[in-house]
C-alpha cells in the first residue's frame, strides 16, 4: 500500500468531515461491497448512498481503491484479541463462537473482494492488514500461551495450521455444504479435529 | 438449476456446432471468468474471443448464466476419483498432491464465481455440481475405505471435516499467507493436522 493510502486510512485529508461522518462513508462502502462487489462499486454510488458530493469523496480519498483501503483500515476490528479464558481449549472454543458470529457478515465481504484482490496487490495487502493479520496474530498468541502453560508442545506441528483451518473452514463450508459455518458447526470442528490434532483433551474446559 | 439449463449442459441445442467447438467455447468462458470475473463476462466478449457471432451464442445457450452453467458442467473433472493407493494415509497424501496441482488453476475461478454465486442460487448450484460435489464424494469414498480396512473408526468424529478442511485450507492460504497452497504445504497439513485428528500414523505410507 502506498504511503498516501496509509495516511488516508488514518487521517482524512480535510478536517471539515467529522470522524462520525467518515465512519458513515466507510460503513456505506463496506455495505455496498457486500451487496454488489468491488467491480460494481463506484464513487458516484457511494456519493448517492451517503448524500454527499462526488467531489468531496475525490478530495478526501482520491480514488476508489484508496477509499476501499481506507474503509477496510478504518473499520478494522480485532475480533479475537480479547479472548483469554485461561486454557487453549477454552480460547479455541471461544474463537469458534466469535468467528461464527462474524461469519455471516464477513463472508460476503471476503467473497466480494476476493477476486478483485487477486488482481490488485494493493487491495489484497489492505484486506490482509485490515481483516486478517490481526486475527492471525490473536490465534498465534493463544497457541503461544497454551505452549507456555504446557498444554501443547512448544513445537507442536499442528499449530501452524490452526488459523488457516479456522478461516478456511468458515469460508469453505457455505460453498461445500450450502450452510454457513455456525457456532455449533465450528465448535464441533474445533473439538473433533483441532483438539486431537493439537493433542488437547476435548473434555478440558 | 432449470431443466433447460440442465439439458443445455449436456446437449447443445443445435448440432451444427461440433463437440470440439463447444469445448472451445467452454474453455474461453472459464478463461475469461478467471481473468475478469463473472460481472465483467459478456456474450459479446465470448463471441469476440471465440470469433463467432453473438447470435450463435444466444441461439445455443440462451443467456450468460446458462452459458456459464454449461461451461462448468461441460468441463467437469473428477480430480480425486481415481485415487486408490491402498491406505487412507496414502490416499490423503495423493489428494494433497492433486489438489495442490489444480489449486493455481481453480482458485482464481472460484474467487471469480464466489461473489456471483452468493447472489445467484442457480450459479451456486451449478458450481457445486460441477466443481465440488464430485471431489467431496471421492474424499468420502477414501474415508469409507479407510474405515472398512480398520484404519479409522467407523464413526471417527474428525472424518466429517476432512473435505471442508482440504478445500478451505487450499482457498484460505493465499489470503492469509500470500502464497498458494502448494504440494509441500498441503502434504505437511495432511500429515501434521489431518493424520493426528483422524488418529492415523504419519509414518504409514
Amino acid at each position: 500500500m502506498s504511503r498516501a493510502a496509509q495516511e488516508t486510512a488514518h487521517t482524512p485529508r480535510r478536517s471539515k468531515i467529522t470522524p462520525e461522518r467518515v465512519q458513515e462513508f466507510y460503513t456505506a462502502v463496506l455495505d455496498m461491497l457486500r451487496e454488489s462487489g468491488y467491480e460494481a462499486l463506484t464513487m458516484e454510488g457511494v456519493a448517492a448512498r451517503t448524500r454527499c458530493g462526488k467531489s468531496t469523496l475525490y478530495r478526501q480519498w482520491g480514488s476508489k481503491p484508496e477509499l476501499v483501503v481506507a474503509a477496510l483500515h478504518g473499520t478494522r476490528r480485532k475480533l479475537l484479541s480479547t479472548i483469554d479464558t485461561g486454557t487453549l481449549a477454552g480460547d479455541l472454543r471461544e474463537a469458534a463462537r466469535v468467528i461464527a458470529t462474524s461469519s455471516r457478515r464477513d463472508t460476503p465481504l471476503m467473497h466480494a473482494l476476493g477476486h478483485a484482490a487477486l488482481q490488485s496487490p494493493e487491495l489484497l495487502c489492505a484486506m490482509r492488514e485490515a481483516l486478517i493479520l490481526p486475527e492471525l496474530a490473536s490465534i498465534e498468541v493463544m497457541l503461544h500461551r497454551g505452549a507456555e502453560r504446557g498444554e501443547i508442545p512448544e513445537d507442536c506441528p499442528a499449530a501452524e495450521f490452526v488459523s488457516v483451518q479456522l478461516m478456511g473452514v468458515m469460508r469453505a463450508r457455505p460453498m461445500l455444504e450450502g450452510a454457513f459455518a455456525d457456532e455449533e458447526y465450528l465448535t464441533r470442528f474445533v473439538e473433533h479435529s483441532l483438539f486431537p490434532a493439537l493433542g488437547l483433551d476435548a473434555t478440558t474446559s
